[in-house]
């Protein structure tokens, strides 16, 4: 048995999975939004512990415990810096070994969208495929590459399909710069885009349905709401979501000429079989060889990917 | 002893290396303009007979002869198609087996800018990396990719990094796409923008510069006496394209992250080394981990690369 555990933005999600990959436990815990990476790193332990006992084991019987987590992951040492969504975590933590010790168990890190894709490869809708790109569509747009049935991480950093500059001088991305795909197809730049919209007096009902529903962000469950109602503004902004996505996706097909291309992430697997035909569509336009486009399937793992992905790092021994 | 041919637009450029890939003989013919594919297989006859006589050789002492070849070429069976700027060769010609049948001889063909990038990588600028990226800057923008020390082509496709969206709904591409970075790059496309420039009324001397040098087309050297000449449209365009070079290089960074960027073709080793701080920092702009960008350097094998790295097919038998 291993344990794997996605880090993320809003919550934690820990899971138990055997030797075939078959989840046999899991948990879910919100990420604390308050204290520092010390206080993260308790609710993974907690989140951890909770899966483990609802698998029916015990933490010492786990092989390890593989970690999916975002900012900058050194895979050697397990410290985790950047953490820029994670409250307090502007600097460096030693996550690998602070859970190592709290858990009695070997950890292993890796990036949150690359183990979530390596995962979709080894046992979601990635399996038929030796080269693949996962295009992670959620708060940022990221994404992992696997090439002849390995992960391609480059000198560290490679996936970041969401800051290919899909339009030169364009919007300006949450990250500093302008044009990238996430400042057109990103939750937090669809949200920024929304309020900047609405103040102009553009009429829209997505704030109300969000308040409505008790949140105080746009989440993908508010689109989704703000979508069946029809709202004129978040159908054009998720459509023009989707059409730099299709630009910024055969971009990069036209670099790799992957197999297949994966859609996941929290918008991608919510609306990843809704628009997926507009999505080919808009990359037919920029592929080079138009006629072999490659397989594009949505992600099949749902909130999970990250998780068992991360389990699957502990194989890698 | 090993032959190699570069089949280019304007020129057919063959040569023979020994083991250590030294250049034992060369010879250039132009390419026929008119005619059809049996005339250029002809003419690259001719002048790898050449490039074998000047290394005091006999062809059949060659191991074999690699071919870079523009166009869709199949490795397997040696048929090239759709080379558009070649004479009539819009449909499918078995190139490999007319060649082999022609000189008696093993042939093996390549992408042209493929195999110019493994030729760059083995025995040029791009031998200390394992992992790069060649971005051929001539007529179109081409590309290839080394990763883990091997050519990385996808599904026979790969490196179209001529094609990468750099704005989206932007200018026409001589691909017939819309706002790839050859639309703004491309020695073609270039050219195609000074005229509509010149018929707007701006004033250049570059189609002066072009006719006293009896050129009909504007050259990489009709574009650098231009440039010396200070002519404000040449510099202006110049310009562009190395700023788009740049957000299309680092959108191809973010993605791969690879060791090292390699600049060649026809303008690109012409005027890589003079650019190449404004590259440099066009790309930084867009960079996402901007601190450690790739090493960026200019190919160092010069018009021979193509021909080189062809023969260098040969090896791989």
């Amino acid at each position: 048995m291993r344990g794997g555990i996605d880090l993320g933005g809003t919550k934690i999600q820990a899971v138990v999975i055997d030797a075939d990959g078959t989840v046999r436990g899991e948990a879910r815990h919100p990420t604390p939004t308050t204290g520092g990476p010390p206080d993260v790193a308790r609710a993974m332990e907690d989140a951890l512990r909770e899966a483990v006992s609802a698998a029916g084991v015990k933490p010492e019987q786990l092989t390890g415990v593989g970690i999916g987590s975002p900012g900058d992951v050194d895979q050697q040492t397990g410290v985790v810096s950047g953490a820029r969504n994670l409250p307090g975590w502007e600097g460096s933590f030693p996550l690998g070994e602070v859970l190592s010790n709290a858990l009695g168990i070997e950890t292993r890190l890796g990036n949150d969208v690359q183990v979530a894709v390596e995962g979709e490869h080894l046992l979601g809708a990635g399996k038929p495929y030796d080269s693949l790109l996962g295009v992670w569509w959620g708060t940022g747009v990221g994404g992992g590459i696997i090439l002849e049935g390995r992960p391609w991480t480059g000198r560290g950093a490679a996936g970041e399909i969401g800051h290919t500059v899909v339009k030169r001088n364009g919007a300006r991305c949450p990250c500093g710069r302008r044009g990238c795909l996430e400042a057109y197809a990103g939750r937090a730049a669809m949200e920024a885009k929304a309020h900047r919209e609405h103040t102009k007096g553009i009429e829209t009902d997505i704030f109300k349905i969000m308040k409505k529903r008790g949140k105080d962000r746009l989440t993908s469950s508010v689109w989704d709401h703000a979508l069946r109602e029809r709202d004129p503004l978040a159908e054009s902004l998720i459509r023009r979501a989707v059409r730099y996505l299709g630009t910024g996706i055969a971009s990069a097909v036209n670099l790799l000429d992957v197999e297949a291309v994966l859609l996941g992430g929290g918008l991608g697997s919510r609306f990843g079989d809704r628009y997926l035909d507009d999505l080919r569509g808009e990359m037919h336009k920029h592929l080079f060889v138009a006629d072999s486009p490659p397989h594009l399937e949505v992600a099949s793992l749902g909130d999970l990917d990250g998780a068992i992905g991360a389990a699957l790092l502990v194989l890698k021994g």
